[in-house]
């Protein structure tokens, strides 16, 4: 089972073991608040009759699958709560992947390696296909991937580690050629908290029946190790899927639920308006001093990454590694994100300390 | 996929829909309190930094795998905190079924329903072995079933729903056997705190290189609903295992692990042992009447299961609905564990109403 996810455990035990002090921008945990409902909602759960302390329905709690289905417009038996995205992704592709539509997974380039290690352990065979040169889907090529082999294509916007948020119209031509050859889509949208542009719009909009939508709240109320997601899976689907997510899991944390719950009902769209504030803020402190330090990188349309290569400075595991002894800034290398960027480094911003990064690469670069 | 744990739900739907009340001895959930440290573990874990709500290690938190190993004295290295056993228990059938191993699973009749639905969704092909009429394990047969084709052979001690314990001179030759066909061996022991016979050993004490031991709090706890199991794999195992946990969960809900480590550290003997008790007392009460309305049933020796035969009635779900509708009391068909029960009704002990259920089968029947 190949699988890449190490090189991010890697990274950070080198420097944490680093003599100097060394910025965090490795991680994706949300380094700010929850909303306070989370907190309440956990003190609440806490006093609650003990039989509140037993299984919950297999596919959640009826109030938070409400509650999804009812932002997400659409029926709440096509909604499974998981434990997080991750094991949402993995239901979907699971599906693409297991009732003989293919062997064949599509994937973008750079890519998040979950994805590929995923398909791998579901017994897939992975197909990358490039991103074009901003993030954006390259619609013609992808679709140029899919033929009667693909069960599964699994497209991720807001992107990480690209930030680029994806047309629907670049989106539904994918959709439509993957259905033509009896393949699923799935498309992760666990960032659709943290838009730039205000234009993104969730695949769930094309109403198509090949598509497995899939998001969390681990990034949107910053609670990364609570493990709530969800996955929204065509009706004639989601008894397959169901069925595995009970034979896997039985059920997702409870009270990690009913503090989700709580706070979906209680939190205002300020809360969700300041993270975005907050990370536009360092979207420009970094970016100009990486435009000081005469880097090329990406300005996130959504997630909260930057990507930037810098001059004779190839983003390998060495030169990260150097970056963290001779700069203190940790990044990760972009051949962990498949073959598409590996001169590249990804920052993540999601630390207090971005300016003070911003300042280092600066004067190390500049 | 097949998959027969839905009539769990079929029989608590009918139960609920009943005109007249009903005691619910489905469930395997239990009714007491879990230890205070739960609740107080959750409250101080709710009023933690916000740091403390993003990912714990894929493995689990270092404190809880460390109490885990200490308690089981084994190798934290071995340790993985899981979803729950039932993840568990997936990990550790993945292990023998994904690697060449064969795809044959081997499984004790009567069998906990989830065991031959997970083999199959790993591609597995089940093959039953009858337990001796008491429950215990039919060692002789057990190895006869094992051959090259076997990946896995899973038991579960003290059992699901005989209430057998096993005695480890019974186990010891099926885990050699096993290991002779380079098969593993999956011991879930989730109801290890639930011995009442005292003599108890766990399979690790064999330190075979082919057992991977699955257990939790779910029932020792009272709290089926948090998700808290671990596995304990042989070392040269455990890497593959921990990579599948984190593919498929990234990694078990936090302030789930939080509120158990908190609780292992606080919750002195005295607690499991008024559990033993409160069963004990429970199943007196139960198998007297049993006896008084003429059945044949277990005593058990462990978990907190008994299984009971009636004259004339067999244990069909057409009779389990008789009972709910005619004598207010709802059980659980036998053929839902295989085919070797199929004449019997597996109750439930975890009520405060066992002694009315006893007094409603005794009136019906006697």
């Amino acid at each position: 089972m190949e699988y890449q996810t190490p090189q991010f455990f890697h990274v950070m035990q080198y420097a944490d073991a680093a003599d100097g002090d060394t910025i965090d921008m490795v991680s994706g945990n949300p380094d700010w608040e929850p909303p306070a409902a989370i907190r309440e909602g956990l003190h609440e759960y806490a006093d609650s009759d003990a039989e509140c302390f037993q299984y919950p329905p297999s596919d959640g709690l009826a109030d938070l699958r409400e509650e999804i289905a009812n932002r997400r417009n659409v029926d709440p038996d096509r909604v499974i709560v998981t434990n997080g995205t991750g094991e949402a992704n993995y239901l979907g592709m699971a599906a693409g992947l297991g009732d003989d539509r293919g062997d064949g997974c599509v994937l973008i380039d750079p890519v998040y390696p979950y994805y590929p290690g995923k398909a791998s352990m579901l017994g897939g065979e992975t197909r990358l296909v490039a991103a074009n040169h901003d993030g954006s889907l390259d619609t013609d090529a992808t679709c140029a991937a899919i033929d009667d082999d693909t069960g599964v294509v699994v497209l991720n916007t807001p992107n990480n580690p690209t930030g680029a948020v994806y047309d629907l119209d670049a989106v539904k031509p994918v959709v439509e050629t993957a259905a033509d050859h009896d393949a699923v889509v799935v498309v992760d949208e666990v960032y659709d908290h943290f838009d730039f542009t205000g234009d993104f719009e969730s695949a769930l909009t094309l109403n198509a029946d090949n598509v497995i939508l899939t998001s969390g709240v681990s990034k949107s109320m910053a609670i990364t190790g609570f493990r709530v997601g969800y996955a929204i899976f065509p009706s004639a689907l989601v008894d397959a899927a169901k069925t595995r997510h009970m034979l896997v899991n039985v059920t997702t944390s409870r009270p990690a639920q009913r503090a989700v719950s709580a706070a979906y009902r209680a939190t205002d769209p300020d809360y969700y308006a300041a993270a975005r504030d907050r990370l536009r803020s360092r979207i420009e402190t970094f970016t100009t001093a990486l435009n000081a330090a005469g880097a090329e990188y990406t300005t996130p349309d959504g997630a909260f990454y930057v990507l930037a290569r810098f001059d004779d400075f190839p983003g390998t595991m060495a030169n990260v590694k150097t970056l963290i002894d001779e700069a203190g800034v940790a990044g990760m290398p972009g051949a962990t994100f498949g073959t598409a960027r590996e001169e590249w480094i990804r920052f993540a911003l999601v630390t207090p300390r971005v300016e003070a990064a911003a300042e280092r690469l600066s004067d190390y670069f500049g």
